[in-house]
C-alpha cells in the first residue's frame, strides 16, 4: 500500500423524510463504523439529513439547516474531529440568503473545508430547492484535491469536467440514485455508466454514495460505487443499508494519470473546436 | 414502424494498410449488402480506406486521397447514388492545404453532405495525421440532423456535446476501437461506456462502426454499437467482419426526447456554473 493511499467508505443510509435527529444519528454511527474499519474518508448520500422528496419549498425549509450551527453539520464536524476522518455528506441547507439548497459539505478533522450546492436540479427538485450558485469548488486535502457533485450532476458531463479542470484528483458524489426505465440486468445502471465515463474521461477517482429505500413512491437503488481513474469500478454496493469500501490513491496516482501513454483525455482537449456556448433558445 | 424510422447498419471491416483498392471494394460490397437488407444509412469504420497504423506522415500521405476525386470517396458516392442510401465512412484525407487528416465523410444519394476531420488524435496518431480543424459540423438529412465523431473523440465529452448543441439527432462514429487494459468481461468495454454515456447525456442516437483484426501489433475489438437516446444499446457487434443492424427514429423521437419528464440533461445545462476554460498550463 502506497504511503499516500487511503481507504474510502461510501455509506448507504435510508433517511426518513423530515426526521433530522434520527437521520443524523444514523450517519454519525455509520461514519464511526467506517472509521473502525480503517476508512479515512467517508461519503454519505445526498440529502442524508432530512430526506429528499419534499412536496414544496416550505416543506424543505422546515427541516433545512444552516452550515454554521446546523445539527447535522455540527454532528459531522464532531465525529470527523473525534475519529480523525474526512466526511462528505448531503444535507438540506438553509442559506444565509434565505434560500434552501440541495447541498453537500466536506468536513475534515479541523472543520468545514468546502460547501457545494447542487447545480443541476432533477425532475421536480426545483419545486423544493434553489439551484446551486457556487460552481464546482475543488479544495486541497491531505488525501488529494477533492471536488463534489450531487446525483444528477453526473448526468451533465460539464460537472465532472469542471472539477477536473480545477485540478480534482477525486470527485465525491453524494447521490440518491433511482431505477432506470428499461434497465437490462446485464448492463450497469446508467448512474454507473455516467460516473465510469466521467472518471475515465477526466482521469480521476469517483466515490459515490447512494441511498436505499423509498420515499413517497420514489425508489432508490443504492449501488454506491468507487471508480478508479481509468473508469473501472473498485467496489460497488447493493440496495441495502451498509457501506462500500475501497483503497484509493489520489495523490500517488498523479504521475501515472498525467503521463498515461494510452489516454490523455484532459490534455488532449481542444476548446477552440467545440460548440459549447449555443444559447438555450437556439437548441429547440 | 414509424414513418420516420430507418434502419442503420454499422459495418465491421478489416482493412489492409495501404491497399486502398481492396479496402474500398470491401466497403462498397458491405454498403450494397446493407442496402440489400434494408439499411438506409450505413456507417463504416475509421480509416476504412487505407488502414490506420501509419508509421509517419509520409506513409499516411502515400495512401491519402482528396475529398474531390479520391477513389474511395468516389466509390462511396457512386454506391450511395445507385442504392439510394446514406454512407458515412472514415478515410485518410489529403487536404487542399497539403495536410493529411483522419477524416470522415457523410454522403447521400446526391453527393457529399458533410466532412469531419478528427479533432482529438489518440496516442501516436499525431505522428501521421494533422489535428482536425473543422469543429463538429452537424447537417440536416432526410433522416435527421447528423454529427460525426471519430473513435477517441468519444473519450472527450465535448465532442458529442458539441454535436448535441448544434442540434444533432444522431452522432455517427467511425471508429477503430482497441482493447482496454484490465477489461472485466462482465462490464462493457470503455468504448461502450463513453458512447452510452454520451447518448444518454445528450439525448441522441449513436451509431458507431468499429473495425476488426490487427495492424502492426495493434488489435481492434469491433464491438460496433447502435445506442438509443436514453443510452441503451439497440444492437452490438462482435469481433468479426460483418455488420450490426438497428431501427432508429432520429426525427420521430424528437418530441419524446425534448419533453422527457425524467431527464432533460441538455436543457438543464448551466454554463455560468462551469469551469471549462482553464488554460492547459494551469492544469498541471
Amino acid at each position: 500500500m502506497s504511503a499516500t493511499a487511503v481507504t474510502v467508505a461510501c455509506v448507504q443510509t435510508d433517511p426518513v423524510i423530515g426526521d433530522v435527529a434520527a437521520n443524523t444519528d444514523a450517519t454519525v454511527t455509520a461514519v464511526a463504523e467506517a472509521a473502525d474499519v480503517g476508512a479515512s474518508l467517508v461519503v454519505l448520500p445526498e440529502c442524508a439529513s432530512a430526506g429528499w422528496a419534499f412536496r414544496d419549498a416550505d416543506e424543505a425549509r422546515a427541516s433545512a439547516q444552516s452550515l454554521e450551527g446546523g445539527a447535522t453539520v455540527d454532528a459531522w464536524r464532531q465525529v470527523a474531529a473525534e475519529r480523525d476522518v474526512w466526511v462528505c455528506g448531503g444535507f438540506s441547507e438553509l442559506g444565509q440568503d434565505g434560500e434552501v439548497y440541495n447541498s453537500s459539505v466536506l468536513i475534515g478533522p479541523h472543520g468545514v473545508a468546502s460547501l457545494y450546492r447542487k447545480v443541476h436540479l432533477w425532475n421536480t427538485e426545483a419545486d423544493a430547492f434553489t439551484p446551486g450558485d457556487l460552481g464546482f469548488p475543488v479544495v486541497d486535502t491531505p488525501f488529494g484535491r477533492m471536488g463534489m457533485i450531487i446525483c444528477y450532476d453526473a448526468w451533465i458531463p460539464e460537472s465532472m469536467r469542471s472539477c477536473a479542470l480545477a485540478g480534482a484528483d477525486i470527485v465525491l458524489a453524494p447521490s440518491d440514485w433511482v431505477p432506470n426505465p428499461r434497465q437490462d440486468p446485464a448492463l450497469p445502471p446508467l448512474a454507473h455508466v455516467v460516473t465510469m465515463a466521467g472518471a475515465h474521461q477526466n482521469q480521476l477517482y469517483v466515490a459515490a454514495a447512494s441511498r436505499v429505500g423509498a420515499e413517497r413512491g420514489q425508489n432508490f437503488i443504492g449501488s454506491s460505487i468507487v471508480i478508479d481513474p481509468f473508469g473501472w469500478p473498485l467496489a460497488t454496493g447493493g440496495d441495502e443499508v451498509g457501506m462500500v469500501l475501497a483503497e484509493i490513491d489520489p495523490i500517488g496516482s498523479r504521475p501515472a494519470r498525467r503521463n498515461d501513454p494510452f489516454n490523455r483525455p484532459l490534455a488532449d482537449r481542444r476548446p477552440d473546436q467545440y460548440t459549447i456556448d449555443t444559447p438555450a433558445e437556439e437548441q429547440s
